[in-house]
């Protein structure tokens, strides 16, 4: 018999998890190491240093070491938004008529409106301690622009940020408020670097994608002296600063006596996914439990139901190493019609090892169905969800409809990652039917793997 | 000694208040009785059912009822985003080098992005509970008219919103907010309505005002059959209603043993203000404690620091009842170079006596100052706020500056009332420097004054 569950529960202050947690260390295989491109050899620390925080470089590497704790700083500031709410849907269940119990972790009440903060705090913080006088990243969407902008504002680092130019174009107030925590934006691919001026030059008009801003900020980083690269999803140091949401999830619920059957998280670069789901691997990795687990991401932009399990680079410019993961190819750019984010063309090593190793499933959604789910969300349960998340709403919400068939009340947790203020433009060409849906052919892809370095794998 | 303060603290789900309080019930002198335009005799309930909900209109008339039970459905709903956290600034405090402590409650952290919805739930409800067939409103920077559009969505109840052409211009995705939650958005003055025709033929170019939107909503839902117009603000329900705010606080502030030297809330129409101090007021009433009270304004919109305390038409076509309040006459329209909200000419007649009577204290202040504080705020605290609550801000920093001075370890507490994701091309303005101040002259107010209606008041 479960407690009485709140609408909203929160852990305490003193409740927050002071340690982050390495899914690596529990892995009976591990993912395969990244490589330098032009060796092909494992990379070293060595090799990391020059693109990221020494620290960064370390926490990336570390296979090893289950917990790391999270520093004062880090905490100081985590408490400012944190812990955030485990939701249980009470109004959403009772529109679906579900047997269901299905509860959210909802990320999104921080000003940069998602859960990337949790990440962009730790990386603005390790620069600060390091002494680095700047830094550079990518922004797609503009939920990792925004976090980092506001971790930099406050630890006083400065930040370029590259932002692929077509988000630059849809969400002209992502970039103020950007601005208004004193960050620079350069719209991407731009002529401020040799990475930039040639994908122009081969494709003028293009819209930029994420593997192009990587590819530039990593230039200007590796350029400029005291400057390093952050990234704010894909790399292992990622996931590990974002299992903070699955640990805090994984309390909440234990107090709620609650364990999940089925954790459902959208899926682009992983991020969201890998922290929201972290407590939960190691427990089917030490055997202690078998919840599902299901990975959603764009049908536009399908890296695990459709990529290859390849080495790539995880840039368009080819400057990055190569990591072995569910890739679409780092050529391939999203139909511009694709709305939101989650447009990555691969997916985090970490993840992708998970999926190969069947710990985990994938289903791919088609948008018009994504703002569906989203606008019934909305309606009753009073939050605005950001086209990311929406598309775990979406497969929680067809999870709920097949819980009603079968009569089953399973207990489905899903990541609700932020909120849709900044994608209007989006929700507007769903509420005026013009929005469309896009499906890769096969066609596509192949012409997109073609392209994949030849990387012995084993 | 204070215990130990958490950065956020969140009263538990029983701990939301489960009754509204009325500080009419404790004032010694009353409001000024609202008058019926044509015969100038106190308004009856009869007078308002053609425009209020029933129960509504009794609210609004009960000045001896001090508790309201929450109905179970409003509390429902309430619970979706309630209570809302007590913060401590603890960062902001630093970043001043104040040794005041300083408290805000946070009423953003849901989809409208303030404080609004305590108010637009209890309305939609009594709508519903009725068996109206539709509302109707206005809303000046959307934050009404989003927390109304999600109490109709909930509830089921159509609902058109009347939109300060200005702000309809200004925050094109505010609109696509209220229609993803169903809402019928029209910009006004328009030609949808008398007032609007009129309006619009002495004035064609004119950006809009609350009072004319007013008119407008009022005219459609009395000449619609099944129709009630609701109000987000000024009125003694939404008072009522908002008065949660201050019980959350004043009861979040006991537990932590504290209580404020000082308490600043922003003031348009004064929903916030009169939400936050109820409590404070009861207990400056009954002698119990004397915090000073602060309503903050814009320069550009004094009401209480340069209005006349006289009756004055709640709308700019002169179709609601007269209320006495502080007043820049019902044809006043701030200057178009005003930013964000507060932007009505009255002033709450509940918050006009408390302020004629001594109650409270007003300050006016600029808004490139007001922008200062935001982008200041936001830095340190993380969160970006609403231009109307950086009013309160600004103040709020004033007041920490002057402990610094005096080295009083003051406790403040003030209202931050929502987010400014909609607010971006007034941050932007600021930002490259083209936002301007504008104080109304003396003239201009005279010239307003000249049109006030002639009502003898005791």
């Amino acid at each position: 018999m479960s407690k009485k569950v709140p609408y909203r529960f929160y852990l305490s202050e003193e409740q927050i998890p002071k340690e982050w947690y390495n899914m690596r260390a529990d892995m009976k295989e591990q993912p395969d190491p990244m490589l330098n491109p032009t060796t092909l050899k494992p990379v070293t620390a060595e090799d990391l240093y020059p693109v990221f925080c020494t620290e960064l470089a370390e926490q990336e590497l570390d296979s090893t070491t289950r917990y790391f704790p999270i520093p004062d700083e880090i905490l100081e500031f985590y408490r400012m938004y944190r812990p955030s709410p485990l939701i249980r849907a009470y109004n959403l269940e009772k529109a679906l008529d579900t047997p269901a119990k299905i509860y959210y972790k909802f990320e999104g009440n921080n000003t940069s409106g998602s859960h990337k903060l949790n990440s962009a705090v730790a990386q603005a913080y390790y620069a600060k301690k390091q002494g680095l006088t700047g830094l550079t990243t990518e922004t797609g969407a503009g939920q990792w622009g925004t976090a980092l902008a506001e971790a930099c504002a406050f630890f006083k680092i400065p930040l370029t940020v590259y932002m692929v130019k077509c988000s630059y174009e849809q969400k002209p107030f992502r970039r103020s408020v950007m601005q208004t925590f004193g960050a620079e934006i350069v719209p991407s691919p731009s002529t401020t670097t040799n990475a930039g001026r040639a994908i122009l030059a081969e494709n003028p008009d293009t819209g930029g994608s994420l593997g192009c801003a990587i590819s530039e900020a990593v230039e200007k980083a590796v350029s400029t002296e005291g400057y390093r690269y952050v990234l704010g999803s894909v790399l292992n140091q990622v996931l590990l600063h974002q299992s903070i949401i699955g640990l805090e999830a994984r309390k909440a619920l234990e107090i709620l006596d609650e364990y999940p059957d089925l954790i459902i998280g959208c899926a682009g670069g992983g991020s969201n996914l890998g922290g929201l789901i972290a407590p939960f691997v190691q427990d089917k990795l030490l055997g202690k439990a078998s919840p599902r687990i299901i990975a959603v991401e764009p049908a536009s932009c399908p890296s695990l139901t459709r990529g290859r399990y390849a080495y790539d680079f995880c840039d368009t410019g080819k400057i990055t190493p190569l990591a072995r993961m569910y890739t679409l190819g780092c050529q391939f750019v999203p139909s511009p019609n694709h709305a939101g984010g989650l447009r990555y063309h691969g997916m985090s090593p970490i993840l992708s090892k998970l999926y190969h190793d069947g710990y985990m499933e994938a289903v791919a959604v088609e948008q018009t169905k994504v703002f569906e789910a989203a606008t019934f969300f909305a309606k009753h349960e009073t939050i605005l969800p950001a086209p990311e998340s929406a598309h775990a709403i979406r497969t929680a919400i067809d999870e709920a409809l097949k819980c009603k068939e079968s009569g089953e009340a399973k207990t489905i947790l899903f990541g609700l990652t932020g909120t849709g203020f900044f994608d209007m433009t989006a929700y507007e060409s769903y509420l005026n039917k013009t929005m469309t849906d896009y499906i890769p052919t096969d066609e596509d892809l192949e012409r997109a793997f073609a392209r994949l370095p030849e990387v012995p794998t084993v």
